[in-house]
């Protein structure tokens, strides 16, 4: 049974981000955390809704369990963050990086910790900040823990932003024909999901905006991270590969689909139809308490036993929320169940050096009574052949 | 005296990268450290060709004193790296993260490293894996010190890339017009950088080529790291302040101008001023020997005497190479002398609410006898008044 969903595309309310802070400050009441400081710039545009590039001169959220979380920017960015930040914030400024001694990034940045406190950092924290950062150390992910459950207005945006990949790939299986370069379809695909985004949120942060629309055709869809060549052509028959990806202000989507021009190669069939069994398998499974390394292991169990085992080269799935790869992860090693509110891809692949590869991938929202596909395009071997 | 410089387009040589690791090499020598692990992407694309987001599967170089560097990556990235790098390595696979019990990254990690050995880490480097890394820990920037001069290779590729942004330039300057539209104005300049980067560089790698051109009209241009609005519009008048700026196949270059549309508003006439004569004030200093807080001392004392000190909201410049902000600094607190071969950006600014902003910039190179300017466009109040 579906449940209907709302596309959203204005900003986070206060409340919205407050509400978030509170699940961080919930973990960090747990985990006896004085302070917890966020460096990720995807966790700190998750509590404050400003995106940046990491440089040289640093952006440090510090979480306090009650007053007002501290943004540590330089000077340069204050009019920057404001036009942006949604959520309450006291800013400690500094002038540059580097400056003056005394005046220095961390010179500001220790002030605001206390000696004796317990100060959660994220794993992925530079070490070079984690040395200059005062009091005991535990190193925990509470931010990224806390975006693994999507909210309703979190399932809004990303429904949106699943409609726009999907208008991404109905471009792409337009446009794509034998001889069509790759430098081709990559504009027109990104053009109009980038129309599309900017239509419906003409206020849309491009820091935190990304469309990709790509092909990998026959000749190297077995390598699917190789980047293609700009002038790589489209071919007859198959299997392509292609990539639809975007992060829409600020929320990353992906669908990706395996489809042939003219015709299907008889060495494809078989591959074509263990890939679409695996899915079918992943999907049976898709509710609320399994537990995702499972998944992962039927589903290798299965095309293995189909004769593929050595032609799997990743995880079944992998979260999506702010980005387009996140936890959690439909991948053995990752013991935990699926919730309801979670988002994943669902993609088990297989990959044949000469034949080429093999991979649909959606969008899918974990529902109370199983899952909902949230972005849409052709899947049977039929609808993915296109006629020339 | 201008040296003659010739315009590189191809990738790296094995000797070249093979020169950059000795550098680095020698730099572990002096600090006595038994192997370094880089994890920075600019560090690993600087020393191997590769080009790669950081995403959550880990790729880590891992550099010994004497044999072949190792790197650490995801097995479906292998492809993808092998069609890159063009230096000597041995490849450590993993195949996921996260992965089943004793297969996981960290666990062939630690392999590669002696327990008794001294490991030299970049400062960037994620608390999380530091905390996996066997051994003495010591936090040394090895590679960015080896990036700040540049070797010949590397000069000609950021002329090339200079040519890249002069041509960028040269259609904003043309197509900047009142009431022209901040989007249209980024399609035009980004669409003709990027031909010219197809057309020199037809295997350019897309991971390491990004291009951006806007312009903040006088409403705005006093706060130099607002985003514009894609819907705003230019203005009669100014001053607006334009950034033209290119990673061109790994090489990161800037140009930018304060120019005005029509007329110059009487109030924007002495600040104008004043920046013109910091920036040569700059420029005199500009050789081999001077100590770089001293020039951005200088020229902050030089506004500050003309009256807008308080006006200055960051450093006089920084270093450009394969980013287009690195090491070195022409800041206070960043007391090293100026060599030759180093490439920076020489920017003082004044940035006055109500008025302005008042900055040009440039990439330059610094000489034996001096300097010499890598980008071109017009510069006197004259050149930047376009009549309408």
């Amino acid at each position: 049974m579906s449940i209907k969903l709302k596309a959203i595309t204005n900003p986070p309310s206060r409340e919205e981000l407050s509400n978030r802070l509170e699940k961080v400050r919930t973990l960090m009441k747990q985990q006896d955390l004085d302070y917890y400081i966020s460096f990720n710039p995807v966790n700190i545009y998750y509590l404050t809704n400003f995106a940046f590039y990491v440089h040289e001169r640093p952006f440090l959220l510090i979480i306090e369990k009650e007053s007002s979380p501290k943004m540590l920017i330089p000077r340069l960015e204050k009019g920057h963050f404001e036009s942006r930040a949604r959520c309450e914030l006291e800013f400690v400024i500094y002038y540059e990086f580097p400056a003056r001694n005394g005046e220095n990034w961390y010179d500001y940045y220790q002030k605001q910790i206390r000696t004796d406190a317990t100060v959660g950092l994220e794993s992925e924290l530079p070490i070079g900040i984690a040395n200059k950062t005062p009091g005991k150390i535990v190193v925990s992910d509470i931010v990224d823990e806390t975006r693994i459950i999507k909210t309703d207005y979190e399932i809004g945006r990303i429904y949106h932003a699943c409609r726009v990949v999907n208008k991404g790939h109905k471009v792409l299986f337009k446009k794509c024909r034998p001889k069509v370069l790759e430098f081709a379809l990559y504009k027109e695909v990104t053009d109009a999901m980038m129309s599309k985004i900017v239509q419906d949120i003409p206020n849309a942060n491009f820091r935190a905006t990304q469309t990709t629309g790509a092909v990998w055709p026959p000749s190297i869809s077995h390598d699917p991270h190789l980047i293609p060549h700009i002038f790589k052509e489209m071919e007859q028959g198959g299997p392509h590969v292609s990539i639809v990806s975007a992060q829409v202000d600020g929320y990353g989507v992906e669908i990706e689909r395996t489809f042939f021009l003219g015709h299907v190669p008889e060495k494809a069939i078989k591959p074509f139809g263990v890939m679409f069994e695996a899915r079918t398998l992943t999907y049976s499974m898709l509710k609320p308490g399994t537990i995702m390394s499972e998944v992962d292991k039927k589903v290798r169990n299965f095309i293995a036993e189909r004769g593929y085992g050595d032609y799997i080269i990743h995880r079944t799935g992998h979260g999506l929320g702010i980005t387009g790869h996140e936890a959690p992860f439909l991948a053995e090693g990752y013991d935990k169940p699926l919730e309801k509110n979670m988002v994943i891809s669902v993609e088990p692949g297989i990959y044949i050096p000469g034949i080429g590869g093999f991979r649909h991938s959606d969008t899918v929202l974990i529902t109370e009574e199983g899952f909902q596909k949230l972005t849409k395009a052709p899947e049977t071997l039929e609808e993915v052949t296109i006629s020339l």
